[in-house]
């Protein structure tokens, strides 16, 4: 099973860390992103729509961080990291969704301005930041974990790009309950790093 | 079960879409979102984030028409509607994210503007919509529908506002699949529609 990967990206690192925390073997590619090899064959032959990661698992090829996150936990994780009633899938599926529009394009692109110097519009960055941040703080002064009463893929979904928000000039030191909830995660067993966690 | 909604809401109408589809009874509670009663208990005790729609069904409380849209299909719908093997659901949970994120940054966000006066970059949803909807077009000229080979949830999620699109000043006229595509959708048995649809 081969993922397609960046290393600096906080949406690969999703599906790294949670490949290590539930002891799941991958096959990391690098792909030569600065050379723009992501945009080109055979990268897109695998997604069309150009970014990384992507899973190539036998016939199943994916994009979209979240939707592996799902795929690798139904299919190879212990059922904790997931859940199979509806309740349980939706309060995660919940949490996929904010990792991938609230947290996206508030702290993963605030720091895509200041460490990449992409051209998108900081002050919105930080207004969408300034948002989410305090939302999700205000879950984890009633909740352990994101979903579940328990780590799941929910908290590697969103715990990337939370943990490299000081990246994007975005300070976390009005958000103790998140600090420590970062805390939890990477005391979690098999956790693993990438470079800014 | 209670969905607390808004009718001209895209997000909302993503839930009364397909609980028509699949048939599955709604008791839809009109909240009165130009008083701003989203903001205010008791539906912020329902949910925090200040958004519609809600879902109550007992005890189980979601946000995020994504999550909801799960929920109702693994619970209560036909199972074709969503899928219970992994590659099957995280082929639908790309298009969840695809929903939460680039349409909804889109050409959502691009009517937020035109429609309801919001103060957003107009310009930038512009921008993400011309890089979406050539994706989606692309897809749709080998899809007949977005995942499985069958209408499904993921259909639901981004059929709203792209159908919408109009409102935010975004033709779909160079978009044929995608056009021939939401004929589709405005086919299947129990179709509802919304203003602007």
């Amino acid at each position: 099973m081969k993922l397609y990967d960046l290393e600096l990206s906080g949406n690969c690192y999703k599906v790294r860390l949670f490949a290590a925390l539930a002891q799941v073997p991958l096959d990391v590619v690098a792909v030569d992103f600065l050379g723009g090899a992501h945009k080109q064959p055979p990268v897109t032959d695998l997604n069309p729509w150009g970014e990384l990661p992507i899973l190539v698992d036998g016939d199943v090829v994916l994009r979209d961080s979240q939707a592996i996150l799902a795929y690798l936990a139904l299919e190879y994780a212990e059922p904790g990291w997931f859940a199979r009633d509806a309740a349980g899938m939706a309060e995660v599926v919940q949490w996929l969704s904010t990792a991938a529009n609230e947290v996206q394009n508030g702290p993963a692109a605030a720091r895509l301005v200041d460490k990449f110097g992409y051209t998108i519009d900081k002050a919105d960055t930080l207004r969408r930041s300034a948002r989410i941040l305090p939302l999700i703080e205000a879950h984890l002064a009633a909740h352990q974990w994101l979903a579940l009463g328990r780590p799941s893929i929910a908290d590697c979904a969103v715990f990337p790009y939370v943990a490299l928000a000081p990246e994007g000039g975005i300070s976390l030191s009005d958000f103790p309950n998140t600090r420590q909830w970062l805390e939890r995660v990477k005391a979690l067993p098999h956790f693993l790093a990438m470079p800014g966690v």
